[in-house]
């Protein structure tokens, strides 16, 4: 056997460059597929791809690991949208109200992957694909704590979760029939500064 | 074939029976075994149960129906307990940390049955069940809103919502090492009060 230092020979680099162009159309296949239904099977995915169902057990192993990485890339997506907010230039309530509808503003744009998730993933799973996300939500509430805006009387990683759980419930009671979509930023933002203040 | 208007017969009483131990019997093993290992096996809880996996099958196809039927069966049994807490003397307020610490204690007790539900059953399904014990909240925040000490500009069924949520991120942040359990029936009042008032 040679030793592998030099690049590798043009067919396999060509075999990566194939598996790197379907799985990103598989991605952006099931981004689409779910949207118009949360039960979209894994074979209705391949398909709009234009991949047969092999290629893609090849790089999904089941459903739910697609759907894990589709989301991996959304949040990925959203976490970039939301790094050009300018936070830092508004009072930390200010700043927590334009947090809170550009987060609900992609919520809203991902809602039937964010069904499709719930259905197929553990909810510490779909958690955790938020953590760096909420790192932004966590930064403002520090501040705003240290000037004084929001209570101090209960702890920064508490005020994170809920901030996560509440945009998440809106999301749920508008499936449910609960809440009207038009009414839920307003709903939000209003119940997290009550219950941030 | 005769018209069958009479009692049935003996034979077919005690089958009636036995069915109905059986159930009770896995019911309360699934319970224990799922409170000692939220991924208890269902050939685990036949085998707690004193009967065999085919028995269990024959009642419950799947785990899903399993842990669906045993939240049925602890929910009725907290809404009972509920139930007999006196929340009519209260303030609404007082009522309402009341109700918080009540609901708290029994889901702490099912945690990890409510760990389990979470694995294995639909966000949806889980929150159905509690549909008739969030009753029990819904009267109390509308006497809250009527008398002025709760908030009347988020609708109640919102408020409802809030509260279950709450009740449940609290659970779901112990369960992740992020809130100490001791803090939690303390953080959850204080929160769902300042949402509220």
């Amino acid at each position: 056997m040679s030793d592998r230092t030099g690049p590798p020979p043009a067919s396999a680099r060509r075999r990566r460059a194939d598996a790197e162009r379907n799985i990103s159309a598989i991605l952006d296949a099931a981004l689409t597929c779910l949207a118009s239904d949360a039960d979209a099977s894994v074979a209705d995915i391949a398909q709009a791809a234009g991949v047969g169902r092999m290629t893609l057990y090849g790089h999904f192993s089941t459903r739910a690991e697609l759907i894990d990485a589709v989301l991996a890339r959304t949040v990925a997506t959203a976490d970039a949208t939301l790094a050009a907010v300018d936070l830092d230039s508004l009072r930390p309530d200010e700043a927590l109200a334009q947090l809170v509808s550009s987060s609900w503003r992609i919520l809203q744009q991902y809602r039937a992957l964010h069904a499709a998730a719930q259905r197929e993933l553990d909810a510490r799973r779909i958690r955790m694909h938020h953590d760096k996300a909420l790192g932004r939500v966590r930064q403002l509430l520090d501040r705003g704590q240290r000037d004084g805006v929001f209570r101090t009387d209960l702890p920064a990683p508490w005020l994170v979760a809920l901030f996560y759980s509440v945009l998440h419930t809106a999301a749920d009671e508008i499936s449910a029939g609960r809440l009207g979509a038009a009414d839920a930023a307003d709903v939000i933002t209003k119940t997290l500064l009550g219950a941030f203040r």
